[in-house]
């Protein structure tokens, strides 16, 4: 097995738990090996860190797949690491009334690169590095052992494998099976397109924010920016709103967005528009509409940090916008999902655009990602979802 | 009405919402006052920020009732106030199988000084600065209007009253009726004693974190650290915890505990006993215990910044004995209501106690205070509360 030696200084964060060698702090490598190969991690003095899979086209060199030098990576590994992943979930769901969530998360479950969710009876699989792609019939044979699918798609058309090396592909891994498939979440149905919906079908990772609206939306005139399939606007109807308006630009959410609607009987209470959220809210500020809830939950403005200057003024934009149109006692949901965009900032943000709109905020509460996407300690990317609860004053 | 003039410079929080001025800040005051009286606060150039009642005697010399010049504080403010707050608990709290909440949590609700809880039919009532308790019998007749109580019990027995010099006292502002009431909690049954308990009788404040247990308790042997009289451990057997014990210094909430248990059923499963909790630990530890579930809610460590070295030690101590009473899979529900420990020092705090123990975490929900304990932005003392949900590798 090839060594990777670290520079001097460069082991901290990886004591600490963190599992990624970036390129540039790599001293030398020794030994011959493939990309994709199992490797040893050391610390400039020659002692073990971890062990973990190469890419030497990638900036994140080595991913550690486990800090015991004693732990082969072996079959009986990735049926250890999988049963735990399933296991958690199975614990943390029960009696939740949903049947769709990620089984796997990745580095945070110790499984570098590899997202599993589930959607109902089927399973939509991502291997997003060299190295876990390698072991993908490994995997999909251990998760097909141990949750008997009926049927599994690979969604790896996600650009990042490009970063990788890897070629972008997606299609039946066990089927093949209608890919619009019916989930349940919070005791609500929804389609979900695991072929040709956004990342893996359906964002699974607001299910209890979407819960959460159960306090703020009964009798309300609710609006919700960036719909998508409509997964927040059906949670309102159901938690007893009058009246919800859906806004995405996607014209195939927005058809989706309906059907979902329709599906759970609020056919007639949820209408939704396909519209550019920015132009919208200027509009309905021009038309001085009301509502009571503004529910915005954009795409990621923050992709590197270096888009953060140009975030942060997306955000205070539509926040700003979404404050005018709610009127005191009114309540604002508000989300980033960007892990360049540290919560603080997040408020900071909030916190000024309604300096601007010259309203106060009382803080309700402070969401994250639901419990199947379980942050790392150590590894902070895996903490990225905020959700705040605001009220107007 | 007299004139409190600042410093020069020391507008900018209070322009950004924060309710408090402080002695230093003041530059002089112009015109006549009786401790207790409103009085106007301008910048140093005279420009009006905000009125609000003054004490001499306090630190805190002013508390800013109104950033609104043509806003007068007579009857109808009062009435004005007492009655937004009671709307938005209403609102907020609908259908949540709870009576028993916080109405009033003074600043946050514009309302400096003030603490009204509501336990079932009745209502306790602090009136904690000189200002607001010459007001006492004003609000008093309108919150009997609003909620129209079968009794309200004073508790200005709290010592931070004499910081404003005001005398401790308790005792029954409508009644007399028997203070030992029985309150309803995320649809659990608990005994409040409003005349002996701590602080108001119960911490209402943890009701949606006790909730939170649901997700982590199936089927776990639960240890229930500073259980008071019990509130987390008889959510956590109603959600299917296996077995509890609680611990706690105070005989009384221990007594408390038992008759809570008993009331909801869970008299067999539950059992608590009198302890200090870091010696408990420390002989569970001994014993090699093992816990699925370990719940820390110890009172405030940090009541002053400069205490804050002591209490990181205790925090860290409790914790890392905790983590090492759980085996990997376990989960640790901890929590600090000091407002001098944020978040993220908490957090730290908690990593390098899992340093120590050599164990991984994961964080699974950062939680807060209930809804009925609203955080004022630009005032940062009325966000105290942390609950953080972790689950140990």
């Amino acid at each position: 097995m090839a060594r990777v030696q670290l520079r001097r200084g460069e082991e901290g964060r990886l004591q600490r738990g963190h599992p990624w060698v970036y390129r540039t702090e790599i001293a030398s490598i020794h030994g011959t090996y493939t990309p994709g190969d199992i490797v040893a991690v050391e610390d400039y003095r020659g002692r073990f860190i971890g062990r973990g899979y190469i890419n030497p086209a990638s900036m994140i060199t080595v991913r550690i797949l486990t800090n015991d030098r004693d732990e082969k990576i072996d079959k009986v590994f990735w049926r250890r690491r999988l049963t735990a992943a399933v296991d958690y979930r199975r614990r943390v769901l029960a009696g939740a009334g949903t049947d769709a969530y990620r089984v796997v998360f990745g580095e945070a479950d110790f499984l570098p690169g590899l997202i599993v969710d589930k959607f109902g009876p089927y399973l939509v699989v991502q291997t997003l590095a060299l190295g876990i792609d390698r072991f993908k019939e490994t995997l999909v044979e251990i998760l097909d052992e141990l949750l008997q699918p009926e049927g599994i798609y690979e969604r790896n058309d996600a650009p990042v494998r490009e970063l990788e090396g890897l070629e972008l592909r997606s299609g039946f891994l066990k089927g093949p099976f209608d890919p619009q498939v019916i989930i349940q979440e919070n005791g609500l149905k929804f389609y979900v397109d695991l072929a040709a919906g956004q990342k893996t079908g359906y964002f699974l990772d607001q299910r209890e924010n979407r819960a959460a609206l159960q306090s703020l939306v009964k009798g309300a005139r609710v609006l919700d920016c960036f719909c998508h399939t409509g997964g927040f606007s059906v949670h309102a109807a159901h938690y007893g709103a009058r009246e919800v308006l859906g806004l995405d630009i996607s014209p195939e959410a927005i058809a989706m967005a309906r059907r979902n609607a329709v599906l759970n009987g609020f056919g007639n209470l949820c209408s939704f528009e396909e519209a550019n959220v920015f132009d919208a809210l200027r509009e309905f500020e021009r038309r001085k509409e009301r509502f009571d809830v503004v529910i915005l939950d954009p795409p990621a403005f923050v992709k590197a940090r270096k888009a953060l200057e140009g975030a942060i003024r997306g955000y205070k934009e539509i926040n700003l916008r979404a404050m005018k149109l709610l009127s005191p006692g009114g309540f604002l949901v508000t989300c980033s999902c960007s892990y360049h965009m540290p919560e603080d900032l997040f408020l900071e943000v909030i916190q000024s655009a309604a300096m601007d709109a010259r309203r106060r905020l009382r803080l309700l509460a402070r969401r994250g990602q639901a419990l199947d996407h379980p942050v790392l300690l150590g590894y902070d990317e895996s903490r990225y979802l905020k959700c705040l609860l605001l009220e107007i004053i």
